[in-house]
């Protein structure tokens, strides 16, 4: 098994069965630093669904990808660590207690093994079995999370405790993220109840909404995130509707109003200093966002960015 | 409440909040023969997902269908049978049973106040919930399934019981649906193992594959059904992967090779003698049918005629 | 100006601007003996909108058809007749009356000239204008409707006489149709009233709706078309929802269980004996039909069948 | 009837027939102090149509907002006004004048009753009867216009008075908008004349193009607008090509160039002391949006602003 | 490596990058007795183009299908034979001959290795790069060809030789095909010159249009294919514009008035006694056929057909 | 010939075959001093294809501008210069090197006479033979680029030395482009060699990365632009990757992270003091732009823009 991805100058990106930026399919998970898994379940969605068909549709835009980033000094993510797709994660559609058991499992597997998971998701609750896979390892974990809403209801119809709209109420409460490192960027729109974002503070979560985020920059934010992590191994999770719909319409809960493709790439490439023992992109619904597949070329661009943080900080 | 749809000669169709048939959404139950409810619930989905979409959809594209059935004399259902447009009943996404529980509750409310259940799905697991209301009152019911598959699987994933596969197999193990007077009609395409058709048989149903119905002939299956049905009250549930995916693309699990939408309503139109209790038009996932919407027409199109097959009976 | 269209073996279809059949575009009427002519009209939709996109829709899928017919002994059509592509009738968008103006001078312009019009519509009010070009001078023409709706009705919202559910009662009151030797075929699905069948009937129209012509035959009703229209000048008028919707899913008015293209064809193409003299297409509305353009194919299509009709005619 | 629309957290997005934001769909105007009202017209629009549609796209994505606005000091508008959907506006379709005559009277009835009409158009040509209607009330209103074209043309197409290019001429010209008091902003692109933007000038507004808009700076912009309109009863109406394409492709006329969601968002956020007697968002077209539907996202969002700055001034 | 496909009654069917009908993606040759093999190619498509996406479009829709076909005796086709996919061919786009070089050495491999090639194309050129391969080894095979279009016209656009026009014209010349034995059907729809349905005759080729297959009916013409094939190695090639393009929209040239899905499939499952070396589906182009995917399930299905013939004749 | 375009306040602009901004298409070259011509040929794409379809897309939507451009002084384009649409260049689908061998000589033929030629690609390697025929006259160019990438690789599968990602190296290698007074703007993303940027850069070329252009400020850039080029005949080719994937889905290969389409605009308004002897806009792939076809809007407003910049430097 070759550790290089496919050189898609020599075969066009559009032969083969597309892996992840075109990587090996793993068949051993010896050796790997880190490995791309799919995590198809969608049986946290609130609303639109779909997120079961996003890893292969990342896959597929990923192969527009190529090896060497020019945001992190040329680096060659795939010659500093071995990666490989280890595929999808199996799941129990309409069963969300079910599915999360089952990731935990497959993502544990990972862990154990001393290796990174890559988290394509999946809606958002997904996150929630991969913390537990990472927490049993590494201890609770300072989460850093992209993303539009805050994610720390408490239940959500006929008193369900999981969901897509619970899950770091419940990483709290399993003592599997450390809240007083943790992060929450990009919040805005709407609420249901006044406490909405104050219900995130009061779990001690830092929360910088997405005005916040423009009024400090770029840079200071970057290292706002690096101060509040500092000593921790981190989990990133970048939940797509983070970005403005037109850059992400393909998401289970849009909220207009976001940050542009550009403004967010320029945020991950811009962190630094992170212990990142595990990350996911989620909420990713292909069948809402076209033709063009923009959503999830942007989700696979995102990960991209992740697997060069996660290089430069080995 | 006016018990008539809206005249589309006097106002556009376009105009107005879309109920089925442009009919009047219900206030009160009271003094109604028949009730469209809509059953938005995909938990059951082993593969594509969105018929939590389904109702608003078909009600959208019923708009278009008028009141008067010139294929069964002329009749006006709507002035023959008092009915209306109920909403929706509530669920729980991502969670198979408690969905079940709540929508076995709303279609439970319809029966026991004399109301004939019209549901819109919803995936097919819809039905099993919707039958365990109408046996509640009725006893087993005579079951006539329009589909391509059985769905009388035993467990799916993670040995889960109730899924869109399994309704039918549920269903005479709770003694909610008497096989002996019940058939299955439009079986086609691969099977999981040999023994897909014969489980059916084996559970007492009458099956009729697709090959089989065109052999027949339609007056001949339309009139083998009101035999095989006689005496009992009857629930027709009309999944839409029976009719071929050129006619309907827009259904969870697609299987080629199926009748024509002519050929369906032909059969629909010729069938007579039914004591109908209830009835549904299921797994339409309207985000794959593209901008023509013909699926969720047709579906609507279906459950018009099954209210003029209601309103005959009568 | 040549009169042949392009050739496709030498110039791929892609390459030019889209013009029917890739046919020369008039700089001159003169010595034409039929046109094409674009009626992108569609104020007189009662429900989805859109048809003025139709003609350049209809155009761009036309240049995947050729010159020869083999259905009627492999006569090229354009050796046969001098046939151009006159570009579109100006229209009054949101103004129906003035937009039948504008049409039916553009029209008579064709028809004064000694050229057969060949309209690509528009919704089916257009209709009306170019049968009144066409009687200016032919006097009451044979109408041939193939439709799945009589378009018969008196008035529409507020009591507006124009509209595409109008025109046909219309021009039996301005004399410029003569119903009795005019036939309707294609008639079916629900109905506003009772008597939205037999207000045809009383017109004076005979009626085959698509039950009866599937019990006739293909080969009988030809000849009945025949017969009905014998010693008159003729006009066929083709709404695309007389196909299903399977097949034409981008229309103003589906209405499901029609016959398939095939049926459809083999009708025009087995009638004979008819003396031409202006047919069109209408009811398109290209933003339904989806990425493959079915639609507009078959559209296409019906129109060349058309021009071979009235080039074996002359 | 309950006045607060349903809560998210416990019946699913998905279930129910969708209102704006899932309101009370109005069974009187008793009690009500603002009301959403769809205005399915477009027989005004020049070039694309379907905004006919819009109104219900605009309730189908609505269902994604919750009741609590983070940007005016987390007001619930629904406990501070009671306001209801209720529902649409019949139209003429095909017929500008007689359709303008029928919203003027829908709108009327609600001004007559103290509710202030917030419309979802429609074509913008529907504002001009929309402003009859205010006008008879409160005089000439001072408009308040969000628009990438200035909809100041004189006629179009056959001399024709009334289309979506020509409403704030004929404002001024029927004494309801007080131009001097009014304002256009965001005009930019292409011009069919050198006195394209010199006319509404001439006509007595103020223009600001979009240019000019960022070079004022949004807080600057806001109080503007704050100044200009002050005394005056106002009018808000926010065509959807206000935003860029990439933000809202499904509109009539796209005009690329122009600012984000977010600083179109900010900008509503930003302004204040307007004492609003009415206001729409118009021009959407949801045919042209794709699955993702953002135009219609936006365009509730838009909605939502303009009720929180209703509720904030009064 | 396990020779059969993932079980979808134990794991979803959208878990895992799907291979054809979720098969083991073959890491050897060895054992095999057929392999599915991908042909990215569309360099040879004179209209539309996007076939190089079409092996994996099927793959994806392909994984809805089951093992056991009960059309021949329920046989499970991946117990009778080990088949794998092997991924992709490599391929040149823009040059289309360097294509067809580089598709010719990777079928060569499976047939000199003793494994019969079942191809998904990519446009009808590559079949020319598949029967080298085949008949280097078995010598000049019988064709069966199902197809709207000859493909045997002489040159294209500025005298190219190769393209997806011209492969079976191209074979006889080589002596890789025997016309004698061979068969064309489907051909229907418009004609380039006079003699393109001659041209084939000339050539040796036996041709049934698509009006022919129905006169003769299809058990007849599966016993005419036996026979015309018969002693003789053969190699099936399945263009999806065979069908109707309601059933398959997402093909590069659409014809319309072709036969259904069922209908072809009944001819497909009605062949007997062919000796089956090689075969493919092509034409299929996936940008076309909007979201429900259905020309790339039929394409799928037909495949498995073909398999399942293959299995039957070993 | 009237040499202006039609006046869309007259005709609707839906009414007619559409050319570029409703001008009159070419019946002779003579006179004119611009020329619109379409180059459909995608045989150069390497990954996503369809190009071929981007000249009749752009002209539909590029109806929907109008003649005076108010960023140059009110500026009316067609009253200053002549143009007109001179149609499509033939080209040989399938076959790179003869297909730029054609499109030379259609080029030629404009430039030959006098006439600047504004290409509507096809992919990037059209640059290349519109360079061939503008450098036969006016010897080496400055070129001015607007790209993503480079399109400075040397060779690609197979060793083919033509195709979108070569033209640049190859228009050096041919002294047709003198790169010591040529520009590169927008360069981004991943790199496939740590060389990428430097490649051009050893080529001779100034590279101007999009961080670098926001980092310039757009006056500064296009004043440096203007300084580059000072004395040379220019040649701008504006790939639409360029701008953001959310302002332009419907492209080749899209980058995540680039300028808006105001940003872009603004940039090329800026410009100012360029000797163009020739510009195209490439790279539009319409089947991934969805409904709303924003990007062949954008692309259509970029040659706009470039018709007022050669309008106003002549």
């Amino acid at each position: 098994m070759s550790v290089l991805p496919v050189n898609s100058l020599e075969t066009p990106r559009f032969c083969g069965i597309p892996t992840f930026m075109r990587l090996p399919q793993a068949t051993t998970l010896e050796g790997l630093d880190a490995a791309i898994i799919g995590i198809p379940s969608d049986s946290g969605a609130p609303f639109r669904t779909g997120a079961r068909f996003a890893p292969n549709a990342v896959r597929q835009m990923s192969i527009m990808l190529r090896p060497i980033n020019p945001y992190r000094g040329n680096i060659n993510v795939f010659e500093k660590l071995k990666i490989a797709d280890v595929g999808d994660c199996n799941t129990v559609p309409g069963y969300e207690i079910q599915s999360l058991e089952r990731i935990e499992q497959s993502v544990a597997a990972l862990v154990k093994a001393g290796i990174v998971p890559c988290g394509i998701g999946g809606d958002h609750s997904v996150t929630l079995a991969e913390l537990r896979a990472v927490a049993a390892k590494h201890g609770p974990v300072a989460l850093i999370q992209f993303d539009s809403h805050s994610d720390t209801w408490d239940k959500y119809f006929a008193e369900q405790r999981y969901s897509a709209g619970t899950p770091f109420r419940r990483a709290v409460e399993e003592n599997i993220v450390d809240p007083h490192h943790s992060i929450q960027i990009g919040l805005r729109g709407s609420l249901f109840r006044e406490s909405d974002i104050t219900q995130s503070l009061d779990l001690g979560y830092e929360v910088v909404t997405t005005d916040q985020m423009f009024e400090m920059g770029i840079q200071a934010l970057a290292d706002r995130i690096a101060t509040r992590t500092a000593g921790k191994p981190a989990f990133i999770t970048f939940d797509m509707d983070f970005v403005d719909p037109a850059y992400a319409p393909g998401v289970e809960t849009p909220e207009c109003g976001g940050p542009s493709a550009r403004e967010s790439l320029q945020l991950l490439r811009a962190m630094h200093d992170i212990n990142l023992v595990g990350c996911d992109v989620v909420e990713i619904s292909p069948m809402y966002e076209g033709p063009g597949q923009i959503t999830s070329l942007l989700g696979a661009t995102v990960m991209a960015e992740l697997l060069a943080l996660l290089a430069t900080s080995r």
